[in-house]
């Protein structure tokens, strides 16, 4: 079954709100095992829509729109819907009754503009919204079938999780089920390449790589009769994956780096402090945007000059005349420094050029040392991340967090760049 | 000139991502006077891709793409717009060069898949991507602009906002010059309530109000022959709302709250450190986006549980005991204990319960107080925000960033609200 979204509403074409009814939508098709081949917005405007409509039926079997529901003048997707698919609209009564209920509830007088909330498509299923006025519906005309949901996703969103998804999951038949392998260490095409034999004969399950905010991820998509089936298919696809990657595999079906390592360290019973500087805190953000990071995280310093570096972690004054703040030595004694004032098995040490300047004695900006402290040991990466002041702070931290997840697992630590070399 | 966005992405018809690609370019064109018609989302098949530009190229006067310009196979843009617009793709040596230095300079291997990014239609614009590998590009073809654009965010913003924007601007004609006005500490509908009247009978210059991340900004825009013209008419406009709105205005053309504290506090030679627990680094890791934070900024603690704030800022057990940690107390010792361990004229101090879980007393998630010590003094403001985790750190570092600018600026602080009660 090949599915269409149409977001009808002029508030997307001006850039005021992001069309997320859509990846709500897709997400759940997919779920079905239903094929999205396109997502189109258009404004509230009969003539485009119409256009749109006849595009999309010839095209797709299945047509969700969301928006154009609502009570005001600009409202017309179910007008348009039901012109185009040569339906009458009929006044649905149980669907007036919610909505004069509603008006009760909250006090104030229902104007007559809203009755035409419950003018729908004759023979139609009405899906009822419990989060707002406007009912969703859907019907079958010629093959085709439509599905309208209202446009604000506090609507939308929870009326096509239950009602919509409902209807759907009777005509699509079998599931789809996903797995979502993390790595860290090697960029897209170094992936793609490792892959390219096996995604080139995989058909089901399929595989994407997919690269995002310096990781990548490998998704495996089974489709199947049930659940168990896709399961039986999944296991071996994903074993070979991790197989061909190796040791820059960090996960399967892990939310994030960060989530990788609140895992790991609650369950070791470890506790973990760190020490900032280029990054100013993103480190200790990204550890307590976990819920329950208390479990592990002490907490961190943000050591944003040398006088602090000395008095908080007691970095020596020697090491900073010597080899400046940007320099392994500084990320060493950063690393063991936050640990011994924190108390904590681990520590994290942090100093670079984040950019846009560099130093003053040539080492570019993007520069980055992180050092680790664990078990009486002290290791450090340099790495040089050249696409801005931003992207170098994340990809410092995704740093620190993949060389937390290899210390404590065992895995070796990746090699550094130094100043151009290998070190 | 009507225009039509349409996105290349498999991940974005799966649910991976959201369109705000789409967003930000709608944003754009409707600044330069271009009306967006269309939005359209295809995946990565050259097929049902050519058949979406031809249905475009029938439509549109623009046609902008997003995604699909990368080193790995299912990146087919170029290639499908080369041929549905009868273009020859030829090697863009500067391209190429720029690529290969990425590459260099992060110590990485380029594999013979990323040559291909640099071939690009004949004779077309080449708009340089400082912020990835992939360039953008832009033609016209049988009276139709086609202009491509990379899909990451990072990449795909920047360089629409730069080189795309500069590009368009040249074909629609005229300037159109904006002005934001920011605000904190007052809801969207207030404003609106505010500026109804104003807004009602604007027309040139417009009054465009945007609600987003806790904040809210007016937009003025005037449309106008030349730039001096526009400014003759933003002028009087802007000090209008200034005068409407009055001590919740804290910026015109200012692009964060961090940005106007990092502007402030460099100018009056003031030094910041800040304390914080519940939003666990992210009112750092915010100062320290501002590029030039070490001008006022020293560091900050991130003080994750009771014993680090006490060995680190010198809290009393005996507060902790008697009020917990999340109290106005802690908050205050928190704000001024920073202050004296990092020896800045300023401190803050952050605790609360960020959520999901709020206080075993019965304190809601999203309690958060707010401590800042200044010239002696120091003041505690409570807020209640109760949007969940992420919603609730954000809202907690907004205002300890207000706090600051109404500090130094000797604007009077906002009343707090504390367990339910305006204090």
């Amino acid at each position: 079954m090949k599915a269409e979204i149409i977001a009808v509403g002029t508030e997307i074409l001006l850039g005021d709100i992001v069309n997320t009814d859509a990846q709500v939508i897709s997400l759940g098709l997919n779920e079905l095992g239903i094929d999205v081949y396109y997502q189109t917005a258009v404004g509230d405007n009969p003539e485009r829509l119409k256009e749109v409509l006849e595009i999309a039926r010839k095209r797709s079997d299945l047509i969700i729109t969301t928006g154009g529901l609502g009570p005001t003048l600009d409202d017309l997707t179910r007008e348009t819907i039901a012109e185009a698919f040569g339906k009458q609209l009929v006044l649905h009564k149980r669907s007036l009754r919610r909505i004069t209920a509603f008006f009760d509830q909250i006090g104030r007088e229902m104007t007559q503009n809203n009755v035409k909330q419950a003018m729908l498509p004759a023979g139609c299923k009405v899906l009822d919204n419990e989060w707002g006025t406007a009912p969703g519906c859907a019907f079958e005309a010629d093959g085709v079938h439509v599905l309208m949901l209202p446009g604000p996703p506090r609507e939308c969103t929870p009326l096509f999780h239950t009602a919509g998804m409902a209807y759907l999951a009777k005509l699509a038949g079998g599931v789809i089920v996903s797995r979502n392998i993390r790595i860290f260490g090697i960029g897209e095409s170094t992936m793609e390449d490792k892959l390219h034999d096996l995604m080139e004969k995989s058909t089901n399950p399929t595989l994407a790589p997919y690269a995002k905010d310096g990781e990548c991820l490998v998704r495996v998509t089974a489709k199947a009769e049930n659940a168990e089936e896709a399961e039986r298919l999944l296991q071996p696809a994903v074993k070979q994956v991790c197989d061909i990657l190796g040791d820059v595999v960090y996960g399967v079906d892990v939310e994030s780096l960060e989530h990788a390592v609140a895992k790991l360290l609650t369950a070791k019973g470890l506790a973990l402090s760190v020490a900032e500087s280029c990054t100013g805190g993103l480190l200790s953000k990204r550890i307590t945007d976990v819920s329950g990071a208390s479990q592990f995280y002490r907490g961190g310093a943000c050591t944003y000059c040398n006088e602090i570096k000395m008095k908080v972690l007691g970095v020596k004054k020697e090491t900073l005349d010597e080899f400046t703040a940007v320099s392994s030595q500084t990320a060493r004694e950063m690393a063991e420094g936050i640990a011994k004032a924190y108390g904590t098995d681990l520590g994290i040490g942090i100093t670079g050029y984040a950019g846009p300047d560099g130093g003053e004695d040539g080492t570019p900006a993007g520069t980055v040392y992180i050092g680790i402290y664990y078990q009486g040991k002290t290791n450090v990466r340099c790495i040089l991340s050249p696409r801005g002041r931003e992207r170098a702070r994340w990809d410092a931290v995704n740093n620190a967090l993949d060389m937390i997840l290899r210390a404590v697992e065992g895995r070796k630590q990746l090699l550094s760049v130094e100043r151009g070399k290998v070190v």
